[in-house]
């Protein structure tokens, strides 16, 4: 079991209720990575479920929970041949932080029908960069779990350089080795720096929801994140991430609405 | 008050409950079609909101509601000072058809800091082409709700010539002269036919879930609807909608998940 597998650990109390606990290793400053929160609250949820794979996630990230004990309470929807639907509460000391909804099913190892070219063509992995490492005390301890190797470019930001659109690409592997899962990839679809940054935004950008699909079961090795967006306006901004596995396939797409921070 | 705001209107009837009544007039084929079950449950949830604007709204289409009286339940989960969320689920005879999950808030008319091109350009507008009619019989009473002007190779597959790619793209407006606003849009969202249909596949593609959201007000004028999808595979798909409004605004994106037609 890796770290991420016990710090994701759910561990049921009761039909519909799982013990959690929040792990500070996935701090982004102050609040806690909103993926590293979606990969808990799955692990209950696909738990609960009759079937395997968690086919859509979505979470409206009410409060920022706090590193410690805390429950998952799911409320089964519906569970048909095909599919189930569920209901998944991150709830801390009573209080809801995080509202979600999850779809589960059973994917198959089966060749597409139709597969669109990726999002954006990637730079060769010895080609990409990474960030540098965050000072002891910023409390980024996200940045130790996993490891981002960007496309140049798209971190131009960090030395005054942003190339002036919402944009973040990176390759992406955990720290300790560990094959990608559907749990992994809840934290890789929320892993990038905020796309607008590339835009010439700054500061901490609350993701207000998220929703993300599996699509297939991810191959082993490195995953590549392929995120941007289309509208930054009003405070608002979209952050659209395509995860695809080591064999280019497209394993998870996500969507999430946040706020542009202040700077 | 047009027969779209009338056939989506909302009773309060207590605190969190509102009586709707589900038009016949909505269906595709024997189903109704799920953009206009979200117009009618988004009418509930945003009365129910102190904010005006929903700019985030997931379902999960767990039954087909048929034609006839519904309750909308709204559970509300936290209101802060931008934005609040809410849990939506219209109800009918006792059991629940579609859950869901809305956020709210107040929209600006301002000039956006970064937009991006539309996914795909359009041909002009006379150069577009309608559906033929549906037969009497065949219960596609949506079809007369609403104006859809289709860029003519995305309906190539009518002729037994699809492109081989998902998409469908196509000038909208509702066929009572009305406005655009959050309501027209949730229904826009879900008015095309499925992108499947022109890589080739056939029949009722139900949704599972979608999400959408609404990125701007729209202006008064035709929408533009540019679909397409990523990955057909295992019997899923996923259809993407950009609404482009008459100004050439985006002001709705969404992501359906949904399963492939056997037909």
């Amino acid at each position: 079991m890796t770290k991420f597998d016990e710090a994701t650990q759910a561990i049921r109390v009761d039909e519909n209720t799982y013990d959690v606990c929040i792990d500070p290793g996935y701090a982004i400053g102050g609040p806690l990575n909103g993926g590293y929160l979606m990969a808990v609250i799955l692990r209950a949820a696909v738990d609960a479920s009759p079937f395997e794979h968690p086919v859509s996630q979505t979470a409206q990230f009410l409060r920022s929970a706090a590193p410690g004990p805390a429950q998952v309470r799911i409320e089964p929807l519906k569970a048909g041949r095909t599919v189930a639907f569920a209901r998944a509460t991150l709830v801390q000391d009573g209080v809801p932080q995080i509202e979600g909804l999850i779809t589960t099913a059973t994917l198959h190892d089966v060749e597409p029908v139709h597969a669109g070219e990726a999002a954006h063509p990637m730079p060769p992995l010895e080609e990409c960069v990474k960030l540098p490492d965050p000072k002891p005390d910023s409390g980024m301890t996200l940045n130790a779990q996993m490891e981002l190797l960007f496309d140049p470019p798209t971190i131009g930001w960090l030395k005054g350089e942003p190339t002036g659109r919402p944009e973040s690409r990176a390759y992406f592997r955990m720290a300790e080795p560990q094959d990608p899962d559907p749990y992994v990839l809840a934290l890789a679809v929320d892993a990038l720096p905020p796309v607008v940054f590339s835009a010439g935004a700054r500061g901490w950008a609350p993701t207000v929801d998220l929703t993300w699909h599996l699509r297939a079961l991810p191959a082993p090795g490195p995953l590549t994140l392929l995120g941007g967006g289309r509208l930054i306006s009003d405070g608002w901004f979209d952050e659209e991430v395509e995860v695809r596995d080591s064999t280019g396939r497209l394993v998870a797409q996500s969507r999430q609405l946040a706020r542009v921070g202040r700077g």
